[in-house]
């Protein structure tokens, strides 16, 4: 069964592209949040409208499969669906598609519903739901972690520094969540970003990042099996865990 | 005068503003360039065209004037036009407007045309210009210079640090001249940010900054005069001067 579909179209601009004239991660995230945005506004659950009731969307975690990422000027079409929940776990789907309806990208993401005041988990409101159309469940669907970096091999590792700007964060006062694959993709550096494209990316955000922080971003780049290098990341704050990823990515042939 | 006017629409999305809401300066230069590369691309003359010649446009100097900054949401109109030019100096307009036509920013922006390999200034075919109905003249009109934080006062002034990232270059395998922005403002810090709301930068690019450079980004913050507040912006690389601005900034009331 499942939710209302909701589809928006976009053109993919140069600044949203890397160097290879492809639209980032990050941007693909951007683009998924802001078509949920757009449906939950239609449907008057939008963020303004929950916010006032100091209940707010966080996420927990992405799945995101590439089959590939669009070019600059490409027309693309955005779709999403609040898929199931229950009471305290709700998992949204959302495609990237050409205009010709090829996929280009298959998101599955998990939110839960905080209390913007106690940042604590709530009941998501059975009426909100009601509006996307989504199933209730007993149970969801949960998304597998991603692979560990043991806490042990931490010192072994290799890891660069960032640190969180003021243009990091969104007017929904916090860091944007894209911004988290700028920091776990740049440390691979130019050669690797240019001669590998990512298929897959499971992320799990663990705790919120705020203004200011110095940033850790680990990563480990494991021997290819079957053509696919995997890529492992953390991101620590004062040593505490804050978000990991599990990326696979092939060898650009061309 | 000057050339034809090529318009285009735009709707100001939540990842392209800043935690007020409103779209960022970084991103108000995106949407400029990217109007004046349609209006080259529908002209024939676009990047693609120009750089199979080994021949591309290159950034001096931005004087910028901001009314008020649209908002997350927002639908606005992006305008440009070539200007006027010489045989090395091209001078085009922008302006972002509502789409009722109240005057959002406006822009005067220099450029310059190099030799993509000898990366060295060549003469601008005038038959490109004549495409954008510009017009020619003996003298282009200069942006004055940016007021300039003295280099003796270097040693005493705040600076931080950057280091540029993959994900700064863009398709034309440059640095988006967009991040010189968050570079020169993220050091100013969010009170200042969000007390403050920039009306006025004056742009100088003197030098090109490359991936993986470490930047040095000075700031100085002089008294308010007549409720305005002037910051003075310097970024080095390896102590050489790479790009200054000058900034006003009129304190928030509400």
């Amino acid at each position: 069964m499942a939710g209302a579909v909701f589809a928006e179209e976009h053109r993919v601009l140069y600044y949203e592209a890397d160097i290879t004239g492809k639209l980032t991660t990050a941007n693909i995230l951007n683009l998924a949040i802001l078509a949920s945005g757009d449906q939950s506004e239609t449907l008057g659950v939008g963020n303004a409208e929950i916010h006032a009731q100091n209940i707010g969307w966080v996420i927990l975690q992405y799945n995101i499969d590439i089959t590939r990422r669009p070019s600059v000027g490409e027309q693309i079409v955005i779709k999403t669906q609040a898929d199931h929940y229950n009471p305290y776990f709700a998992v949204r789907n959302f495609w990237l598609e050409t205009s010709q309806g090829e996929k280009l990208v298959d998101i599955r993401a998990i939110f839960t519903m905080i209390d913007m005041e106690a940042r604590k988990m709530v009941r998501i409101p059975q009426v909100m739901m009601e509006a996307y159309q989504a199933d209730k469940v007993k149970k969801i669907e949960r998304i597998p972690n991603p692979m560990q970096l043991a806490e042990t091999e931490l010192p072994e590792v290799m890891h660069n520094f960032y640190h969180v700007r003021f243009f990091d964060i969104d007017h929904n006062h916090h860091v944007n969540n894209a911004h988290y694959f700028t920091w776990m993709q740049d440390p691979l550096g130019a050669e690797f970003l240019t001669q590998n494209e990512v298929v897959n990316i499971n992320i799990k955000y663990e705790s919120e990042i705020r203004y200011g922080s110095e940033i850790n971003s680990y990563y480990k780049i494991l021997p290819a099996v079957d053509g696919i290098v995997t890529t492992l990341h953390q991101i620590r704050v004062d040593n505490e865990l804050m978000t990991e990823a599990e990326m696979k990515w092939r060898a650009v042939t061309d």
